[in-house]
């Protein structure tokens, strides 16, 4: 149990700013009052503890306000991804039993739609009025308590929807703070979309720590560059499209040195990437984290960020990391699948109408991630790919991320994305899609720097130029999606002659 | 559960400093090899899981070494006073049930002297050989469990044992990090006892922060002023005798800005010492704890130090706190004993022989602390004094601390204790000691000061100039003992003219 933790900070530290966003600026004081107003709005709706309530929002201060508001008269928040389909949207208000979805006027459409499909959701305006009335507000936060329950993106079948509890995101902000260090000035930069536990965790460690979420609505590089200059921001959450668009953007201008910390999270990072911020001096930070585990799991500590370029570091000190295949931990070097436990990890998965999900956690209380990598001699955490990702190609593992690695490497890639397709000698055979930094890339040329750099075996078969990869909401690259793109693509060139995507070379 | 907290920080930062003393320095990786050793020999002396070791030692490497030690076999510490009577040893370690006590050169006579009292505890010293064997090391740290048992000085009657929780220490480790924040950068003094929960709580929030404590064997205000200046410390936990000390000794000289905190706990603190801190920009951060609690209970946030001079501030976040009288919570306002409740309140003393200890928390968890004071309207702490220490006086409530801190405000006072003694009118009456900050102090003078400021019933009937105060190891005032003496050296005056403690004046 802990107290009300909105209701303590505010109590604790009521002047300090609680959020910065382009339309507003509330403090704890103010964000208290406005989700207190919310909080009788949804009681008088008839909201009741344990109900669910679903938000397809934006990022917006509404967002932040509607979270807390849910909290504390003990409902469930169930973010959904505004980028969903109704159908989709349908499918996860019903699993999850949301018995409300909040909507603005973006996403007011979709979720008029989504409604039809599934009878029985109601659909409430971000704007409704206020009302008086006696709600009863949690004084404590159990922190075996459902917080929310967040779908996973799930690059295969349907998505699966997390339960976070109040305990996960407490252990989790903790963890972070004893890695990163807890600034009594800090302000932390939201441009992750807020239906994602990487967004809505920095909205509760916001609260925590008692410092500012710096919300943006979109990503916009200026827009980043610019808030980094005049909003104080001292930490940044983002992927490494983002930060490699925040990079050309700002040209040969250096960051101010306010700026402490870039957490980089949403799978490996390209190493040209990284090399290049420490060349600039940009204190990068990779981190290793999950849905299942309230956000970060790994991080690699300020001091270790150059000297182990690349690595996910190390886990937050309250949680534990092991590399398992079959069952059995694996030594130092040997590459399995990533396993975690501790307080920040999820109990488990929303069960399905079949009751047919698998466990998420074992007896023991380990998750196995899906995700494949291997420690170092000094215990350092590399991650290879996701398993699901895993190319094999004549019985050779082929890591995407390695590849895609090697591709950005050169200079006039900006972006890569490599899948495995079908093939009838080998299996699979990797197959890349490049997106040119300015101008033309020559593949032949492209395939040649490959060559030096990486086994025959892992040079895709086909390197494809594209002016955007398909990326979902996170700006993570959606591999699934570039796949499909190579089938439709083979299908429609089988019939006629198509300019997008354009087909540039075709390997042997 | 938590992984054990020593081994997951050697394993997370195994280089970073853990400990600087005069005589040594260790990384993590050391004291844990260190801690090792001493947890392998101390198997191989008998000491299981659940037994108890006490240890009567200074402030040297050797205490921290032994706390990981005991913590690591699941064994635990027993922290005793060093400044006891053999025969108080004796009570302490047959009310804990130690099978071993673990002393150096300067306490070994007095161990000795304890051990012939009390049949069945062996000593040892702390300069054994080391062991091999297959100590079973504790992979986890379990919350709930014992971490250690500290006796509580207790004004009155024989102390009492808090049992404090792995998880006890771990809430109060976090809480302070929310409050004061917690920078990568940060050395934490450490010049308190460490048998005292101010000293031993940094050995924790060191392995738990990944912060070397820069440990003093005794309080000498030259020593750590040096200290400040050349170890890079930059938080400090002092009591006020101490802090006023080190402003003597350092004269006119700033204070480096890498000195960003004075923990200033160990009793209400006197307000001209927090005004002159305030003119020499040094920040001091007024703290309220107790053993109970694992020390700090409340802080005053950074920001408010000015504004707030003389508050304790408000709680650590995962902290509740509130104001009692007759088991109900006062308005704000109003004078009350202090209650407090959360994750780092002590779950109980040890039972005493006759299993006559009252609980120590009511059945909501609720700790009743015996101290007195109230929350302003923006619901900051101010505490007034010890429940035990009140002074009623004609039916009128005398704060000594308030008497004291208006003592304090006369120029040449540095020091000052204020009791109540019988008196046939007024049923207590209060009195005074001071200790002249140099040369003599005019009495009547300092009578005729405190007309102005004090109401009458305040004004000390006695005021005696005294070259030292009586203050335990922690330089807490000892009001029993200052009493006492009231007793003494009025039998004595009553025989002979005594010279010390000198009376120099006596109200009619």
């Amino acid at each position: 149990m802990l107290p009300n933790w909105l209701r303590q900070r505010t109590y604790l530290t009521p002047d300090r700013l609680a959020l910065i966003s382009s339309t507003s600026t509330l403090t704890f004081r103010e964000l208290e009052a406005q989700a207190l107003r919310r909080a009788r709005q949804l009681a008088q709706s008839g909201v009741r503890a344990g109900d669910k309530v679903a938000l397809l929002l934006h990022n917006r201060s509404e967002y932040v306000i509607l979270m807390h508001a849910i909290n504390m008269i003990g409902a469930v928040v169930v973010p959904l991804n505004t980028r969903l389909t109704p159908a989709e949207i349908a499918w996860q208000i019903g699993n999850s039993g949301a018995k409300l979805m909040i909507c603005d006027e973006e996403t007011a459409d979709t979720a008029a739609v989504a409604a039809q499909e599934r009878a029985g959701a109601e659909i409430a305006f971000s704007e409704d009025e206020a009302a008086e009335d006696q709600t009863p507000i949690l004084d404590f936060y159990d922190l075996n308590a459902p917080h929310s329950i967040i779908y996973t993106s799930g690059t295969t079948g349907k998505p699966k929807g997390a339960i976070l509890t109040f305990g996960n995101f407490w252990w989790s902000s903790i963890g972070s703070a004893l890695n990163l260090g807890h600034q009594l000035d800090d302000r932390w930069l939201a441009v992750l979309p807020l239906f994602h536990v990487g967004g809505m965790s920095i909205l509760i460690k916001s609260v925590i720590y008692g410092i500012p979420t710096v919300l943006h609505n979109e990503f916009d590089a200026a827009a980043v560059n610019r808030s980094v200059d005049e909003d104080g921001v001292t930490i940044i959450s983002a992927v490494s499209v983002m930060l490699s668009r925040m990079l050309e953007q700002r040209g040969d201008k250096p960051y101010p040195p306010s700026l402490r910390c870039v957490l980089l999270g949403g799978g490996p990072a390209p190493r040209p990437l990284l090399e290049e911020c420490a060349r600039r001096n940009i204190p990068v930070v990779q981190t290793y984290g999950l849905t299942e585990a309230a956000s970060q799991v790994a991080t690699l500590p300020p001091e270790d960020a150059l000297r182990k370029l690349g690595s996910a570091g190390k886990p937050l000190l309250p949680t534990e990391l092991r590399i398992v295949a079959n069952g059995q931990t694996l030594p130092r070097g040997d590459v399995g699948e990533i396993s975690v436990r501790g307080a920040s990890i999820s109990p488990g998965y929303l069960k399905s109408a079949d009751n047919s999900e698998r466990e998420m956690r074992d007896a023991q209380g380990w998750l196995l991630t899906g995700d494949i990598g291997y420690l170092d001699d000094e215990g350092y955490l590399y991650v290879l790919d996701r398993r699901d990702d895993l190319i094999i190609s004549g019985g050779e593992n082929v890591y995407p991320a390695e590849v895609e690695a090697a591709l950005l490497a050169y200079p006039e890639v900006s972006e890569a994305g490599v899948v495995g397709i079908a093939d009838a000698t080998w299996g699979q055979v990797p197959v890349a899609a490049v997106k040119p930094r300015n101008g033309e890339i020559n593949v032949d040329d492209l395939r040649e720097f490959l060559n030096g750099r990486l086994a025959q075996y892992k040079v895709p078969k086909e390197i494809r130029v594209m002016s955007e990869l398909p990326r979902n909401a996170a700006g993570k690259l959606v591999r699934r999606r570039l796949q499909e793109s190579w089938v439709v693509a083979q299908r429609e060139s089988a019939t006629e002659t198509s300019d997008a995507p354009s087909v540039v070379d075709e390997a042997k």
